[in-house]
C-alpha cells in the first residue's frame, strides 16, 4: 500500500548484502566484525536507536536518562562503509527467493541474520497485556517512570488510607535481576528521595511486592546469591510473594495463582519473554519460541539464514535448554557470527560457537550487589556493587554515555539523590484502540 | 466529581497561605523568596517539573536532553518549611470567597499569585492548532525532536524528490529569538550530522523557512543585531520570508497572506503565544489578553491577588505596551513580589516593580549569537555566543543541569556532534479525540 510513495532504496553494489533484523546487543556486535569489510549491511529496527536494556530499570526508577542508555544507530555506524540503516519493520521473511518483506518493498539478501530478541510474554492474558507495565523498552521505561511520580502525586491528594494504599503498592511480577533491581531502586527512592518529597505522605504505606513463581529469586544466579539478595530485600521491606502466580489483572486487583489477592494500582512485568519470531520460515524452524540454529548459528536447513542472541535457541551439553536470554549470550554469538561470516567469505573454516560464561550480577541498591564469578567465587555488598557499575559502565556505548552514566552515579551515591523525577508525558493506560494505532505505527515505523 | 475520592489536601496552619499558580520563572523566584518565611506555600501546577524554557529549542534539536533543562519542583523545594505542592489544574478563581476551584475541590487563600504564563495562541485557526508543533513544553520539544528525525528517516526511504522536498521542508513561524534558534540548530545539524548520517540523502532538499510579518527578525532587539542575525541565517541557508503570514495548514500546504505556499511537513509555531488567563474574575481584570495591575503587582480592584511574568499586563513610561513575555521580567517581578509580600507582612513599606533591563540575546549557531547590552553596545560572534552560553548556564536551576548542559555543550562544540538523537515517542498528529483525552488528562492532573 505504501509502495507508490516509498520504497527500501538500498542500493546495489558489487558485495554480498547481510540483513540484519534488530540492533539489539546481538545486532550491533555483529555489524562491528564486519566493518569496511567485503559486505554490504543493512541494518532493520523499528528504532533508530539501540537500547541498553540492562539499564532500563534505571530509566524507569528516576536514575539516569532515557538518553543515556539509548545510542542512534546512524551516530554507532556513520563511519561504516556500506552500511544503511532503515527504520523498518519485517512481515515476513521469503527464503526461496532471499528476501525480507515490509509494508514498502521486499530486500533481496545474500545472508540473513535475525536479532530480533524478544517482547513481554503475558501468556495470553488480555488484562495483563493491558494494564501491566511491562520492561522493554525506553518507552516502557518513561511510562513506568511517570507512573510511579503520578501515583505518589496523586495518594498525596487520595482521602482514605486504603485507596492511598492501593495507589502506593507497586506489584512487580518476576523476580529475576530486572525484577529484583526494579524493586530495591524503588525502595531506596521511598527511603532516600520520597520522606524529602512527600513528608506528608505516610512511608508505610508504600508496599513494592514481587510475585514469582519459583522458590526463590535470581533462580539463575547461585544459591549464595540468591539468598543475600533476598536478605537485602527483606532489609528494604520488599515483600516477596515466592512460589505463587500473578492469574489476572484489572488495573487494580492483583488475583494470585494462591487464591490471594494484591490491590495495587501498577503491575511491573518483568517476567517471561517471548522470542520475536518472524513469519515465514515454518514450524519446523522453531523450539521453544526461538529460531533452532547449529553450532555455527544457522538455522536448520537453511544456508545463509542465522540466528542470534535472544531469539536463537542454541543446544549444547552445558546448556540442554538453550541458552540464556542475557547480554553477554548476545554479544558473544554476534561478534562470533561476525568472525565467521568473514571466515565464509574468505574461504575459511567456520568456527563453532562456545559461550564463555563471564559471570552474572545483579544489584539490588546501593552498596548492595551480588556477583558470581565463573569460577564459583561469589561476592556480595559494596565490592560487588562497585564491579557491576564498572561492568555495566564499561559496555555502554559511547564515551558520552558513559561520562553522563558516572556523573549521574557519583552523584546519587554522594547525595542519595536520584535527578530525573519527571512526568514528561503522563502515562496512560492503553486502550485497545490506542493500541490498534501503536501497533500501526510500528508496522512501518515511520 | 472526584472530590469523594480526592482533597487538595493542605494542612491549615496558623500562617497566612500564599497560594502560587504556576511553578515558572516568575512562581518558583517568587516562592525562593519567601523561604522558611512567615507564610505557608501552595504551588500548583500541571506538571511536577519547572522547565527552563529558553532552552527548549535545544532539547527539540538534539542538542541536551530533556531532564537537563526540567527540575522537579518538590526537589526544588524540600527543604523549605511550609511548602506544598499539588499537581492540579486551577479551573477558575473565586475572588469573594478567596478560593481556587479545582475538579478535586477549592483551596482557600490569604494572597493569590497568578504566574501560569502564556500557551501557544493560534489566532483562532484550528487546522494550525492541529497539525502545528509548538514549542512551549518539555513535551512539545520531544514531539518536534522525534518529528524532526522521523522526517529524515522517511524521506530516506521516499521515491520523488517532490516528496522528499515536502518531508524534509521545515517552516519556522515566528522570527523571534526561539524560530530564529531553532532554525539555526537544524541548518548546523544538517551541515554537521546529516550529511554523515544520511549519506544517500540529498541536501539540497533539506528546506529551513522562517515565516514572519515583521520586515526583520528579531524585531525586539537592536537594528544591529537584528541584521547581524540576517545574515547568519542567510549564510546557514535559512530561508526568510518576511512581511507574511501563514494563514492555514492542513498537515502539508502552508498556505501564505501573499497567495504563495510551501509544501511543509513540518510546521514550528514559534509565533504568537496568549496569555493563560483563568475564569472568574471577569474581563475588567484583563487587559490585551494578560491581568492588568499595578506597579504593585497587584490585580486593580483586589487587595491579595497578584500577578507576576506573562501572565501580568504592567504599563509604565518606558513599557506603554506592557512589559516583554522575557525570562528577566519573570525573574524580576517573582523576586520582587516576593520582597513586598514580606515587606506588607512585617508592617514596611511595599515597593513599586521597575523592570532592569540586563540585555537581551539569541543564538544562531556556532560561534554565531547576537547581544544587545543595556548601554547599547552590541556584541556578536564568538564573544556573544560564549556569553550566551554562560548566562544561560548559569540561570540553570540544579548544579546537575549544569553540569549535564556544560559537558553537553563543550563535547558538541569540539566534535560537531549532537547526542540526542533519538524518536523515543514516535510524534503522532494529535486527532481532535486525542486533544480531548489530553485535556482532560491535564484538568485534573493526574
Amino acid at each position: 500500500m505504501n509502495t507508490e510513495r516509498f520504497h527500501i532504496n538500498v542500493p546495489k553494489i558489487d558485495k554480498p548484502r547481510v540483513v540484519v533484523i534488530g540492533g539489539g546487543f546481538a545486532g550491533i556486535n555483529f555489524i562491528k566484525e564486519l566493518k569496511d569489510g567485503p559486505f554490504q549491511v543493512v541494518l532493520l529496527d523499528r528504532h533508530n536507536y539501540h537500547t541498553f536494556q540492562p539499564m532500563l530499570y534505571q530509566v524507569a526508577t528516576s536514575g539516569l536518562e532515557a538518553d543515556s542508555i539509548s545510542e542512534p544507530f546512524r551516530r554507532i555506524f556513520n563511519s561504516y562503509e556500506d552500511f544503511h540503516f532503515r527504520m523498518l519493520k519485517v512481515i515476513s521473511i521469503d527464503a526461496k527467493n532471499n528476501e525480507v518483506k515490509t509494508l514498502i518493498g521486499n530486500l533481496k539478501y545474500d545472508y540473513l541474520v535475525i536479532a530480533c530478541g524478544t517482547k513481554p510474554n503475558f501468556f495470553g492474558n488480555e488484562n495483563i497485556a493491558k494494564h501491566a507495565i511491562p520492561l522493554k523498552s525506553v518507552s516502557n521505561a518513561l511510562d513506568l517512570r511517570s507512573k510511579f511520580w503520578q501515583c505518589l502525586e496523586k495518594a498525596n491528594m487520595t482521602k482514605s488510607d486504603i485507596h492511598k494504599r492501593a495507589t502506593l503498592t507497586f506489584t512487580i511480577v518476576g523476580g529475576g535481576p530486572t525484577g529484583v533491581e526494579v524493586a530495591g531502586a524503588l525502595a531506596e527512592m521511598r527511603d532516600h528521595i520520597l520522606t524529602k518529597d512527600f513528608p506528608d505522605l505516610d512511608m508505610e504505606l508504600i508496599r513494592i511486592c514481587i510475585v514469582d513463581s519459583n522458590p526463590k529469586v535470581l533462580k539463575a544466579m547461585s544459591q549464595k546469591s540468591s539468598e543475600d539478595t533476598k536478605r537485602y530485600l527483606e532489609k528494604l521491606n520488599v515483600e516477596l510473594l515466592l512460589n505463587n502466580r500473578v492469574e489476572d489483572y484489572d488495573g487494580r486487583t492483583v488475583a494470585l495463582e494462591s487464591g490471594g489477592t494484591i490491590t495495587s494500582e501498577t503491575l511491573i512485568w518483568a517476567a517471561g519473554v517471548t522470542a520475536n519470531t518472524i513469519n515465514g520460515l515454518g514450524e519446523n524452524a522453531i523450539e521453544k519460541g526461538r529460531y533452532l540454529v547449529n553450532d555455527q548459528l544457522r538455522l536448520e536447513n537453511q544456508i545463509n539464514i542465522f540466528a542470534v542472541g535472544d531469539v536463537a535457541f542454541l543446544k549444547t551439553k552445558d546448556y540442554e535448554k538453550g541458552h540464556p536470554c542475557v547480554a553477554q549470550v548476545a554479544i558473544q554469538q554476534g561478534k562470533h557470527l561476525g568472525k565467521n561470516l568473514m571466515a565464509i567469505h574468505h574461504g575459511k573454516v567456520s568456527r563453532p560457537f562456545s559461550y564463555t560464561d563471564k559471570g552474572t550480577m545483579a544489584t539490588i541498591g546501593r552498596n548492595k550487589a551480588v556477583v558470581d564469578f565463573p569460577n564459583r567465587l561469589h561476592l556480595k555488598g559494596f565490592f560487588a556493587w562497585i564491579i557491576w557499575g564498572l561492568v555495566h559502565i564499561y559496555y555502554l556505548i559511547g564515551f558520552r554515555n558513559k561520562a553522563i552514566a558516572f556523573y549521574n552515579w557519583a552523584e546519587s551515591y554522594m547525595t542519595y539523590d536520584r535527578g530525573t523525577r519527571l512526568i514528561i508525558k503522563p502515562y496512560v493506560p492503553m486502550g485497545e484502540k490506542d493500541a490498534a494505532k501503536f501497533i500501526k505505527q510500528n508496522e512501518i515505523g515511520i
